[in-house]
């Protein structure tokens, strides 16, 4: 039986951190608000599961619901070849998942200063302010926290956790695709500051599963709608 | 060999979640930085450790260094008897958790919006705007998504996960006891329409680990350093 994945259909968002790790895993799923009818079948389970989950993304395996994205990675990671098998791996790649979750709280937050509620266009001023503090101060501390246990990975620097790609890789290269995308040229100026974040990023992009993703039409063009916006005037 | 907590020693924050569960499991444990000398330990160990915490808290069993609150839970969840047995028991206890780290995020963000650089008196007016919404449309939605679970319970609606407590119940226990220490009249007047919420919170204070927990001096008071802030001004 294929997974069955529950996002918003038009955005990245938080479901492409399960879209690529299912993709990685070279998983069957049906991506299903994508689907005739899906958007309906995803409000009818939130509404009515016995485990509802807050909000999408969340993901179905056969009897289990599972929401929050690092939950379901850990889930995945338990049954496909993307997370390591000690415990004590599999929690030290758990505890990288959830720091790169705050960073895109932060993210989200640049555009949303003062809550989800307002739409952008009514917190533009004070999204400024929290885009330029995210941008000089905020991605450098997050990226120098990811170059510096690159670099003290004992199994060597090309991969996060261990000698083997895990879930924590394929995120870090979304939220690296993401910022490039919103801060396209302070990201360019905190790359060279993280040699082995770029190079990370770089060789995610060349695996075999996920190049053919990025190329076919599941992967969603970034847009205005999503977590990672490109307003030029907050880049600098 | 106890626990080793670190944590800044002079807030409650988001170490109170484990210094909880330390608690209710009856676990032998230091609280690294309240004992002299304790801070520097902390700040080198975040140095140099080969799996540094992004921030703190983190928890030291043995070897293992442990950062991120829900993943410190999960580990303490798998030692103790404070979550489930089963996979599926333990994912959904884990994000609910997850989610409940959302809401202290929301929570903090309120004297935050933009950004944790600036001091709280350089963002009081976006404050005033984003604890609006947050106490008026967040907490409610929030709230509810709680009382809609633990109606759903099938084992009952004292728990929010099975028969008996999991460090979710005291999670929850602690936002409540935050948020009506921040928002003290939003708060009452949102417990009513969260009766299941309430009932819970008031077993959990009553559990005997707990109660003499919350009488002793190792709990420390709410202050307006922490994360749960009053600010009467955004009470409504």
């Amino acid at each position: 039986m294929p997974y069955e994945l529950y996002y918003w259909p038009s955005i990245q968002g938080r479901g492409e951190f399960v879209r690529l790790a299912l993709e990685e895993a070279g998983a069957n799923y049906v991506d299903v608000a994508r689907t005739p009818k899906g958007m309906a079948a995803m409000m009818r389970m939130m509404d009515s599961a016995e485990h509802p989950p807050f909000a999408p993304p969340f993901l179905k395996d056969g009897d289990l619901i599972i929401g929050q994205v690092a939950v379901i990675l850990l889930h995945l990671g338990q049954h496909h070849n993307i997370a390591p098998k000690s415990e004590a791996g599999r929690l030290w790649t758990h505890q990288i998942q959830l720091t790169i979750a705050d960073l895109v709280t932060e993210a989200h937050d640049t555009h949303h200063p003062l809550g989800p509620n307002l739409y952008y266009e009514d917190q533009k001023q004070e999204a400024a302010r929290r885009a330029t503090d995210f941008r000089k101060d905020r991605i450098p501390k997050f990226l120098d926290w990811f170059e510096t246990i690159l670099a003290r990975n004992p199994s060597g620097d090309r991969h996060l956790v261990g000698a083997s790609v895990t879930y924590a890789d394929l995120s870090l290269f979304q939220v690296v695709e993401g910022l490039s995308y919103a801060f396209p040229r302070a990201m360019k100026r905190a790359l060279k500051d993280a040699p082995r974040v770029a190079t990370l990023h770089d060789a995610v992009a060349k695996r075999p599963r996920i190049k053919a993703y990025l190329e076919s039409d599941r992967r969603i063009p970034f847009n205005e709608e999503g977590i990672f916006r490109h307003y030029p005037e907050f880049d600098g």
